[in-house]
């Protein structure tokens, strides 16, 4: 597995034209170097951005059995039900914004319908809980990942946008943060889907209790780091962005459970951060420190903390629209219009 | 003139579906407070919103030839050919967002050529410099008002936004915000189309001296405010966003100079702040104060500072998203998921 370097020739042709073009240097901000950072994922000034996929992938946790979740695990599956009928927040965006949405179940602890919208790719009914030991086995872990790999590989696309879906997944992303990151789980674990004061205290012992319960096998690596404290769907993720990095396919990364997936994924090979966009800063409490170590700044700030590919969606009309400006933009020169005295 | 009040029982309906939606509460976060300003605004809870009108009003400033700015003075006309051409930032935006330009001429200091893309209502050529004297009568300013409400009064739209062309504006918008916040030049003047620190000292010197000269006039309110200290596109705007809002329309402010425009109408009528949505925090020193005063948080931190209503456009996709969620996505009921526990 290798991911390519991003290619400087052609973003050294994006800043040059964004110098040329009619307004003030530097006025667009960062949507200029989002312009040319995409041109250095797919080495085209003007690379096609139209056929953007969400990946929205969904299991349960064992974790969500003690307490740590503000709602009941069968809600994991209720929404991925509610996804195939398009009622859900994802669906409502991904219409709203031209993008489409693969779902697919990495791992629900239920038996869903066949549905020609649902991916059924099981890898095992829920992860057991990281509190006791490990999540699932190294195998299991490698296997979702191949999963999440496949399914970007199955895709027609421009653009990959990261999603969620699992009941307990905030405090097993936590888990995986607090593992690579060293931070302490009281700096990390936030309140997910609402928890109360009572329920944010189980949530950061339960982290405790996980990390030490399986620290010698984080200490191995992050594919074990995984296994022992991740979950099937943040497996998918990282698959999802290993693979659509490897293709020199930007992958822009929604909130919590997406950045723990791409610190898994920056952690096995260093160069996926380069094709990565960070498309909103969530409101729960680690997500500020996942960003900073993948030294990305969000391009939304919303308070948004739902997960899904929610904020991946909402960024995606501002990924479209530099590079629109980039290439539609006419120049001092086409426009005859007098450059700075 | 009255700007009607917002629609307290259409705001609790949108509020009580918003707790209804198949999410946690609160986790579309500001974009749940979004929908339920629309709702106020317009009185429904789908209000539409597909015709949207991007105002970019063009005037040229006495000041400019005081080398407060990176660029000659010809290039506020040049622009507007640029527009006419769609060759600007401003169209591109425009086309990808799914919005009208309309380009109005309100005071450009140079003959332009007839053309169906052009408004040309100019009030005066330029103003004169805010340095020595007046920009302009209380009946000019009293009349690019009107000439902005003229623009609103004729264009069929759902939502407006608010943007401007004219070089030297950034200077004269600074007076305007100093003069109505009782904040020193020094803490609002910024850099614009980018000066160089000589620029800029001599900016805020403009300010300063503009502020004194001017300041009987600026004592009496912010009419006179506006005719001593403004520009004619700033005058439009308030125009724009004063029949915006009195017409329940959402109105969309871009960065510093809409910004400017907005302090004025809303010292004019206090009710305007209720239908504006502040679409972005500029690069330019003094908007954080602007926005403050305003009290609205901007949608979008981009480190922008172009002006043409570029930021009010990026910032169109998100308020049409807070409709859509609100109004598309299921319920708790609708799609037999679980609420908490």
């Amino acid at each position: 597995m290798s991911i390519p370097a991003l290619d400087r020739p052609a973003m050294e042709a994006a800043a040059a034209r964004q110098a040329r073009l009619t307004k003030p240097a530097g006025s667009l901000g960062r949507l200029e170097e989002l312009s040319i950072r995409l041109a250095g994922m797919t080495g085209q000034l003007d690379p096609p951005l139209g056929e953007a996929v969400i990946f929205t992938l969904a299991a349960d946790h064992g974790v969500a059995l003690e307490g740590v979740s503000a709602y009941p695990r069968e809600v994991t599956a209720q929404m991925v039900l509610n996804f195939l009928r398009g009622g859900a927040a994802i669906n409502v965006l991904a219409r709203e914004v031209g993008a489409r949405v693969v779902v697919a179940d990495l791992g629900v602890d239920a038996d869903l319908p066949d549905d020609p919208g649902l991916r059924q790719l099981k890898v095992r009914r829920g992860t057991s809980s990281i509190t006791k030991g490990p999540a699932m086995s190294l195998a299991e872990a490698s296997q979702a990942i191949e999963v999440g790999r496949q399914l970007v590989r199955e895709q027609p696309l421009d653009v990959v946008l990261t999603g969620d879906m699992g009941i307990g997944n905030t405090t097993a992303s936590a888990a995986v943060i607090c593992a690579l990151t060293d931070l302490d789980p009281s700096m990390v674990v936030g309140r997910g889907t609402g928890v109360d004061d009572a329920g944010l205290r189980r949530k950061v012992a339960a982290v405790t209790a996980a990390l030490e319960v399986n620290g010698e096998a984080i200490s191995r690596g992050p594919l074990e780091t995984l296994a022992a404290v991740g979950g099937l769907e943040i497996a998918g993720l990282v698959g999802v962005i290993l693979e659509g990095t490897s293709r020199r396919k930007p992958v822009i990364i929604d909130g919590f459970i997406s950045g723990a997936a791409a610190l898994v994924a920056a952690a096995m090979d260093q160069g996926v951060t380069g094709y990565l966009i960070a498309s909103h800063r969530s409101q729960e409490l680690g997500h500020g420190a996942v960003l900073e170590r993948l030294a990305l700044r969000p391009l939304l700030d919303l308070d948004l903390r739902l997960g899904e590919g929610t904020g991946a969606a909402l960024a995606l009309p501002l990924v479209r629209a530099s590079a629109r400006l980039l290439n539609d933009m006419a120049t001092f020169d086409e426009a005859g219009v007098s450059e700075r005295a």
